[in-house]
């Protein structure tokens, strides 16, 4: 379920993105315990004069590698939350070589109804879709 | 009132674009009991790369035509919001061809004065703009 | 912290956008009392059949040059709200020339624990960032 849209500069090849992708996910799943295929990612590369991202005098030096992650998830504890900043930081370095300085993140909550996944139907409501788990990759985990 | 972000693969033609459109606002219109012309809808087409969506375990097929459908509105009800994506999803189908396995609907509820419509006021607020009702393009009704 | 997304017509210049994204700023800085640097902007240019802006029958008229204004943040006041509104729109007509016409704003809130700014740190939770004063471009202020 969570909605995730990534801004990032022009330039990064579908192999690079591909692998930013998929480390994001796999954070989501192991963290907030979303199903496998609970995937949803949207990717928008910009020019320069079209990206500005400073660092709200925090000291942090931006490279042109810088990702802004906005993500729209049904409610997540504080806990939840930062071990999700904290593991995303960890698994991008890790595997995408992104600096830590490079990440942005931007949570906006809604509610079990604010979800069609298709046919028409609100699949947290109906039931179709149950609560959150912190299993990995449970069907009924969203 | 509602601002709409379409995202969609490349490859619809601004007719098909249109029509999309039009479908969604008149359900908008319908449901919500919105203005005519109260219609703020915003598309990105994305190539293959950057727009990847699954299926949260729902065994639903997604095709190339998928509809990923964001709106930030004042608060609806939950009958609202359920009606919404049936009468969507059914209008979709009728005017678009759009099989209901390819429609994503996130909703984000904001306030009266999260909204200034023009002229740098706050429209809700200052009354220029009243509260819902169901009637259809009446000016009070956003 | 907020950040900011805009939705524009194809066709501005890099010196035209850095002039309206420059003045934006200026009036977050001021209204909202963030620090100088604490700026995330974003955006996004459209062709015409993608990007379709009416008035909710407020009688009024959207030029090519409208402007739709997404900013996501911490909680405001609504007086900081509607001066937010107020000096924008005064703002960009003195410094971009931006018909008063053209200009729509929509918020949506979040919380200090939805933020992070890098290192893998939710910056308002551990203390790096404090809270909101009207101060102009202090650190401590975001």
């Amino acid at each position: 379920m969570p909605l995730l849209r990534f801004d990032l500069l022009e330039g990064r090849s579908a192999t690079e993105v591909k692998a930013l992708l998929d480390a994001v996910h796999e954070v989501l799943v192991e963290v907030f315990g979303v199903p496998l295929r609970d995937r949803y990612q949207i990717v928008h590369q910009h020019k320069t004069e079209h990206f500005l991202v400073q660092d709200t005098g925090l000291g942090l030096d931006r490279s042109k590698n810088v990702v802004v992650l906005q993500v729209v998830t049904r409610p997540r504890s504080k806990d939840q939350k930062l071990a999700f900043y904290r593991q995303l930081c960890h698994q991008l370095k890790m595997k995408c070589g992104l600096n830590p300085q490079d990440l942005i993140v931007s949570l906006v909550q809604n509610t079990d109804e604010d979800w069609s996944f298709g046919l028409g139907e609100a699949q947290f409501v109906t039931g179709a879709l149950g609560g959150d788990h912190s299993s990995r990759g449970t069907k009924s985990s969203v």
